[in-house]
């Protein structure tokens, strides 16, 4: 499985946990390293303080392994985020949710690796002409937040892979080998895996989280929210009805962040908060059963 | 590419165009037979003797070619309809939107291979035990009426393909040979195809529809009307605007059928009225730039 996205992260497959909210800690990201991918380290649940103990914890587990840390731009505290990341000396950056034109400039001059999440072609060259230096295609299929366009990851990814010549990782929706090997086919070098290592045992969100997840059939994800974000979330809890309700009736943007309040992924993802916090998953859950170790998810994906 | 799809309908090539309304007469399906696949007529669209006379225009034209036609089990004329097809002696069904137990039995009397096109694994198993010969597993990305679940082909085709053991055919957002390597990755044994049918030179579709969807970029169609029936149409008409304001301030069901009236299919696909029709067509369309001949289609899938 040697190919250009291998090289460019120093991996032996190229599979790539995402950087998700309240799940990807050091624990699921050292262990993704540890056999053979590229873990990634969700920067967005952390306190920059705790962002550089989970660096330092990587390191520590994996010595000279790689390791990566998602950024979504829209981190409340960014110059202190780019700070730590150059002080920690980390090698890759993920950035997603916004223009990859501002940040690629600075995290290239520090000799860090930059690769950017996109959910269109257009997106993809921007990419291209903001000097990073490659793309993950993610399609609607995605947990928690999630394109406007809709477009899936079958449309998605040959759309992209037309549009840019950069190394091509794809996402949303993949769980499973067969559906590696279908993205492989549609011109993707690799895959960005989210939900199957969300409900893995490394992951950092709470044990209700991962069982509800798990037990999650087909249609078992919606993606909600739209008049604030487009967010895939784990259907059929009081919130969401509360939600589905609010957006059938009517209620507008305003309306519906004040219902949403603050800290629900939070509540949902690691305090197991079923009922009242946001199930941010992916629509792959009805393809996972059960709590498995990374080394049994690796291994069933080689 | 001789397999179990191939045997069944006694084709070259496991390509199956869609029995698309208004678009999907006996040029477009005597064209796709000819060159090897399985053409199908739309008989959502045609009142029950112009079903007669399609029919035997491809047969006409075919010869002992196969084709076969696409039953939308809400027609209103049912039983009339299922006698014209024992009439005509036609050999290959795909019936859609319903329960493949009420009709199957009566088609499989008469000799006719059943295939019925479903958008969950559940409804799978339901095919399998009513007798059907073979499902197609439509996704998301699909032109038209389209599931609940809103499951994407990338995710529903591996639960399909693990619920039951029928041949099986993928559909949903399928225009490019890739995107066939893909879904056989998955476990289809062949493909149904619409949108590039749809749009293509033999289509009965008007000018104006072909042009306007080859015309459409990323982004360019939505699912809507989900509280009547959820349909992906192309997006940014002065019909799809008003819909989605509708929605937006919680118009209710009948609110919705009011305003959505009778015929807006036909007046947006078959008379070409881009801004108050209906114009039913899949998430691939931003894949399909020109209007082709069903021979320069079939060349570039094979």
């Amino acid at each position: 499985m040697e190919n250009r996205v291998c090289s460019l992260f120093n991996i032996k497959y190229p599979i790539v946990s995402g950087g998700m909210v309240w799940c990807s800690g050091w624990r699921l990201a050292s262990a993704v390293s540890k056999c053979g991918g590229l873990g990634l380290l969700g920067a967005g649940s952390m306190h920059p303080d705790n962002l550089r103990y989970h660096i330092r914890m990587c390191r520590e587990n994996l010595g000279e392994l790689p390791f990566g840390v998602n950024v979504p731009l829209l981190y409340p505290e960014m110059e202190l985020l780019m700070k730590i990341l150059i002080e920690e000396k980390v090698k890759i950056v993920f950035t997603s949710a916004g223009s990859p034109k501002k940040w690629t400039p600075y995290l290239k001059e520090h000799g860090i690796v930059v690769c950017h999440v996109v959910s269109s072609a257009l997106f993809a060259e921007k990419c291209e002409k903001a000097g990073v230096d490659a793309v993950v295609a993610e399609g609607f299929e995605a947990g928690g937040h999630n394109g406007r366009e809709e477009t899936t990851t079958l449309c998605l990814v040959p759309k992209v892979r037309e549009a840019t010549s950069l190394p091509l990782l794809a996402a949303g929706g993949i769980a499973l080998k067969c559906q590696i090997k279908a993205v492989e086919a549609l011109g993707a070098e690799g895959v960005q895996i989210g939900t199957r290592f969300a409900l893995s045992q490394e992951s950092s969100a709470h044990r209700m989280f991962k069982e509800h997840c798990t037990s999650l059939g087909e249609g078992g994800t919606r993606l909600l929210l739209k008049k604030i974000s487009p967010t895939r979330l784990a259907y059929g809890s009081r919130f969401t009805e509360t939600v589905e309700k609010m957006e059938a009736e009517g209620a507008d943007r305003e309306e519906m962040m004040q219902y949403l309040g603050k800290g629900r992924a939070k509540r949902g993802i690691f305090e197991g908060d079923i009922n009242e916090g946001e199930i941010e998953i992916g629509q792959a859950c009805s393809l996972v059963n059960s709590i498995e170790s990374v080394e049994q998810i690796m291994k069933s994906l080689i």
